[in-house]
């Protein structure tokens, strides 16, 4: 028995006191039932239960109240709440954990609005989970880029291509100098194109590039599947050389890509697909900040995070405190390299250097990249040239001068973000 | 290659036309980047992309519009929206199928709100999957009860118990004549309450008692917890005796469920813990209807519907159609034992009998035997008498003059339902 702890912090709103709303969540944790019951004594309660550490009454945010909230929604009050659980209850097992932090209680009427925030473990948790086997360093190494902005693309079109089709785009991409490809999230295993046939036509491509020049792209082969699969699935990458494997983490769960971490001799794309299910609403659900977490332990070596001025909802805001959250040091584990997607091209870099502050990061360019005026070829420089230029603590003015490709890119994509 | 289709049903909310929302989202199953790429062909988007089979407008509901929606608010319209999706891009996996009918589209800046309510399956899942190994029949046959409700319960209070008090509760159920015990979800495997040592102090009590009557409860011992340790900690139930394992779906994954089905040799007891993260809000998410067919198809012998009058945020009407949505045949799959919990007492059998016309059904009532006024036999009495009587035809005020329990449960839990 130890005296760890596990502080879980919610957003919550409720038209009850505060105090008194977060008391009935604490509560759920102990009894879970609507009388008292024999044999729940106060010193079994004020032992197990879920002890409430702070609230901090802020603003509402104007959203509507959770569908079958009890009260009136005008008197609606908004705080953030921090509850401390004892470790002892479930131990550092992450599925039994989100049984108390993120069970039953997004279902109390009593809220209309419960969001989990944020997660501090202590590190037991790190004592049975491993994290990244490999994470920043261990990217590089493998792709032959020991500083600077990792350069990434995606196969485009996501799916449908042949695989003679597949080994052509991967062999221009090779060509273009990109550091990293991977798979599309819809591209798993399907009879139109199963990962055994997308491994024989990507390999020898790569092997061929590599042998020719001496470094090879790493390529992230969408493994995601039933997890009776996951292991020979990654073994036939393995076996044909790959250096990376894919897995969309909440569709094989936080638990199939722990499962994936222990078997793994690769890295672990993290994909980030059906975040948005938990994610998007202000009212309810799991924030990124949490859910990373779980995610590096469980194993991602690389986790997408979005990227400024992305295609889907997020504000630049919420995308590099994202950004800024998996770069934060986690109970000792190996780095997670954050993964910026969605919109990407060469003119988002000064922006997105200057908020961050690093170049440990990879960019992935789809559009940007086999969109780009002058070809793949020209995607890649444009985009590795407004990085490094970044990075040097250039203007973007420079950028542009030096840089014919990102001019060009700037035409079809631009303005650039200044 | 087979030309079989997955339809999948959203609510979704746009300030844009409704049919121009609609091709968004399925265009972001196809070649998901923000321009046309080369080898985007026409025919490759006929073969691949899902397809838009209908839309039905219906009226707002009232809630707001999710964080990070384009468009004027006052604008939106909320439609029903049917797509078609080629089952050859993703194959019958699930994983794979949620990455095209629920992956990136929940960040789609488009939509003021999105949530999946439904999955039309082709039989191919059922060829994959083999969904419920036990079900109703089997249940029933290893609690020994050919016919009306089964009743059970849930150990109260939910954690802190010694294994020599858990002993002590368990003989109190198997006496008080309960078909069922379970786990509270928050029970799982950790240090103050090993499963290992639940088992050690449980099974004995129960063989006891099957020696003396010839009936055993099942108990539902809660074995969440890593994929790794699902199979030995199903196998360390097993060899003791027992006749049911417990997996929090959710926190293990529908994977993690799969995962566990094709070894399980007792049935499996599906707890819905976190799904109001996904499900409670009517903007965005998934709903039950879609989500408890997953579940089936993964394996799910017993699943949680929750009940009428329950504390938690659910209506009534909410509720019972998801007990229809599990009683609803699936590809031939064995049928699932619907779960009815939270709040229930013998007082709402007549009323849950009315609407659901069956006692195939597993009721659950923690407080309402635990905390009867005269003790758990007779909170197990009143819950049989009730059900006994609905199930007969007999008005409330019949069971109510015939049973002593039941009137005694009133005083504490009424009133009772009509």
């Amino acid at each position: 028995m130890t005296t760890q702890h596990v502080i879980a912090t919610y957003a919550i709103e409720t038209s009850f006191p505060l105090a008194q709303a977060a008391e009935v969540l604490a509560g759920e944790q102990s009894t879970g039932t609507f009388v008292r019951v024999e044999r729940e004594s106060d010193d079994l309660r004020a032992r197990f239960a879920a002890q409430v550490e702070s609230i901090q009454e802020v603003p509402l945010t104007g959203s509507s109240a959770l569908p079958g909230f009890i009260g009136d929604p005008s008197a609606r009050r908004r705080g953030i709440l921090r509850l401390r659980f004892p470790l002892d209850n479930f131990g550092p097992s992450m599925p039994n954990l989100l049984a108390a932090v993120a069970g039953n209680l997004f279902e109390l009427k009593e809220l209309s609005a419960i969001k989990l925030l944020d997660l501090e473990l202590p590190s037991a948790f790190a004592d049975r989970y491993a994290g990244p086997g490999f994470g920043v360093e261990g990217t590089r190494r493998l792709v032959g880029r020991p500083d600077g902005a990792m350069i990434g693309t995606i196969i485009k079109p996501s799916i449908g291509l042949a695989p003679s089709e597949l080994a052509e785009v991967v062999g221009e991409l090779a060509e273009a100098g990109v550091d990293f490809i991977k798979d599309d999230e819809l591209q798993g295993n399907g009879p139109s194109a199963p990962l055994a046939e997308r491994v024989r036509a990507v390999m020898p491509v790569l092997h061929r590039y590599a042998d020719r020049t001496g470094r090879m792209p790493m390529y992230a082969f969408n493994i995601t599947d039933d997890i009776g699969m996951l292991e020979a699935n990654h073994d036939l990458v393995v076996s044909a050389g790959g250096t990376c494997v894919m897995a969309c983490i909440n569709l094989v769960g936080l638990s199939g890509l722990e499962f994936l971490r222990r078997h793994a001799e690769v890295p672990i794309h993290g994909h980030r697909a059906m975040l948005g299910a938990v994610n998007r609403s202000d009212q309810v659900g799991i924030g990124f900040g949490a859910w990373q977490k779980l995610a590096r332990l469980a194993g991602a070596d690389h986790l997408h995070t979005n990227g400024i001025s992305n295609k889907f909802y997020e504000t630049d805001e919420e995308v590099l405190a994202s950004i800024a959250a998996v770069r934060t040091p986690l109970l000792g584990l190996t780095p997670t390299v954050p993964v910026l997607s969605s919109g990407q091209w060469g003119g988002l870099a000064h922006a997105t250097y200057r908020a961050v502050g690093s170049t440990d990061l990879l960019v992935l360019a789809g559009g940007g990249i086999h969109g780009h005026p002058d070809g793949a070829a020209a995607g890649v420089a444009s985009m590795r040239d407004a990085w490094r230029s970044a990075a040097s603590g250039e203007s973007v003015d420079d950028a542009l001068d030096r840089s014919e490709a990102l001019r060009r890119a700037r035409e079809l994509f631009g303005p650039v973000r200044v």
